[in-house]
């Protein structure tokens, strides 16, 4: 059927790919529901009772619009984090907070830097707004910011994005190392540091607050999609500078965030209870990812996050293994970037579903062979 | 303190304003929470029980991402429509979806056309991506089409808005002037035809669906808002061509809409009990406001919305009013551009509310006169 043809050249220009295909579709493909959701780094773990209880509790009040300013999130953030609450900007996750940084900096060509098989959701938006790729491939399966800052400098980018820890692969830097690289960068190069895995992460992964706290130039982003287990509620927060932070309100949506989000993140921050049996439950599933991978002779690199990336030696295993998988009832996903491609992403999950792993993944492996 | 230096120009360039101030920001600054809370065409009688019910069993697995095709919720909307299920785009909420279709359409300098005191959050989007107004008057309060199309010819923009019925004044054209307008506008511009009141409407005031759904350059705008209740949920959609509908694809947050307010909204649609009975208390509700404005010398315009414009003579008297009921706990805004801005506007709610501002109305203007 037609469409309308005025749209802007660049609108015309985007292409009709998506960042990520939702599990939901290959089952409606399928005609059968996964066994284990494995794919996406959420937390089957789920949020709190207490969480659940508070969002309960509000339902009634869904016909009220939520609080534009999101006070008493931003009140819970600064307290938590020890920033004044005008710090703190909150979006419909990190993937909405990407769009509105991206919008903030990026026209026609821009060069953005980030890493080669990095978020691709970040680069759906960098594309979105017109901005010219500049990758620089992964060492070691870490991101290499000595060649992420040379590109900072050599292309004179606005922007560049980096991940600690990392996703796809779990790795993770040193804070020291991350506050090098971010205070090694130019005034006039925005650092996106996103650190949607951090709860799971080592201390010493961690930059301290007040280390990037005062950069103009640093924006933290960080979300209840995670360890707190609430992809589906849409709700996550940056923080740096107040005067950086306060360029948001000139183009966000702000009745956008969802009421009981809004709610449910503030209970979820207040259950630290529940977070630390989170990451412990965590911890032991992530350890029984990679028994199940040396099991059946796939390596797990080592992760700070919630998941595991296990080696499959090459990308066409790496895609069958996880074909496979699908047709096991398992979900996963892999990479998508060489040499990244040789693995797979498997999320921690509940001991049921790894037990399906467990009995999957031989057979997967035997109908390849 | 300070802030990162390179922002693009046009972010640059855009005011720290935003569309609307939130009962809440009012609340904090009083000191006391508003015993009614009348202003923002909320709908006080609620999702359905049903919707609630269905909302706290989907609580727990919030830690999911949600469908990101909003398969179900397309599905239902289908079927209740009457269009394929690729004709509809999901959004959150209708601002939310406004700020895609403007992206999609508006660059540096592009006319954009709308009415003088029309919604202001379109506005800030038109703003936000550079656009240059075309606005004209309202004709006896309401929307004047042959001038919006006399205004879209002579700018030859390619966007034009429209609500109907209409916010802020309550007003609506009946659906032949409105398909008229539609089909006299050139290929070149797309109309966005707000029908966020739709529900209730009468029913000659809708263009039927076929009369419409065939034209590349028209999308319909409908909400979960209002009359189902769910402005907290932040969900919404728009309907037109596949081809047109399509283009959304390219620029939204595919994982954006959250997974409660999908399975919110599909309840929603299949209580249609519960949605006449809002509807009723509804009209109930907008008679009531009428009474206690006459009975205080404030006439009330008529309306096919969920709320009531009442005729305070002038802008600095329909201030006065707001202001001193705020003071009395009552919540109400008026439009912002004259001479739209001698009414107050108030949206119907229990009865409980009604009573307060009933006691309210005529200790307000006791105090201005």
């Amino acid at each position: 059927m037609s469409s309308f043809r005025r749209f802007t050249d660049l609108a015309e220009s985007l292409p009709p790919t998506v960042p990520f295909v939702g599990p939901e579709t290959q089952e409606r493909t399928m005609g059968t529901t996964f066994r284990a959701r494995l794919g996406a780094n959420e937390n089957g773990f789920g949020p709190a009772p207490s969480v659940i209880e508070a969002m309960s509790r509000a339902a009634p009040l869904s016909w009220r619009y939520a609080d534009p300013e999101n006070y008493d999130l931003r009140q819970a953030l600064s307290g938590r984090i020890g920033l004044a609450p005008e710090r703190f900007v909150i979006g419909e996750g990190i993937d909405g907070l990407l769009g509105l940084v991206v919008r903030l900096i990026v026209g026609r060509d821009t060069p953005v830097v980030t890493s080669l098989g990095a978020y691709p959701t970040f680069n759906y938006h960098v594309a979105g707004f017109g901005g010219r790729f500049v990758t620089v491939p992964y060492r070691d399966d870490r991101e290499d910011m000595d060649a992420l800052l040379e590109a900072v400098r050599r292309e004179d980018a606005p922007l560049v994005y980096l991940a600690n820890p990392d996703n796809p692969m779990g790795s993770w830097h040193g804070a020291d190392a991350v506050v090098e690289f971010a205070t090694s960068l130019p005034e006039s190069t925005l650092l996106v540091l996103d650190e949607a895995y951090c709860e799971f992460a080592p201390e010493d992964a961690l930059p301290a607050i007040a280390a990037l706290a005062d950069m103009p130039n640093v924006i933290r982003f960080r979300t209840f999609s995670k360890a707190y287990g609430l992809a589906g509620q849409r709700i996550a927060y940056g923080f740096g500078t107040a005067g950086t932070i306060s360029r948001f309100d000139r183009v966000r949506n702000h009745f956008g965030v969802n009421r009981l989000a809004q709610i449910a993140a503030v209970a979820a921050l207040a259950d630290e209870e529940w977070l630390s049996h989170v990451k412990s439950e965590v911890r032991r599933s992530l350890q029984r990812i990679g028994e199940i991978g040396r099991d059946n002779g796939l390596e797990p690199l080592p992760t700070a996050t919630n998941f595991v990336a296990l080696d499959c030696g090459d990308a066409a295993r790496a895609r069958a293994i996880l074909e496979e998988l699908a047709k096991e009832g398992v979900f996963i996903r892999m990479p998508g970037a060489a040499p990244l491609n040789r693995c797979i992403r498997i999320s921690a999950g509940p001991a049921p579903e790894m037990d399906v792993l467990a009995e999957a993944l031989p057979k997967a492996l035997a109908r390849i062979a």
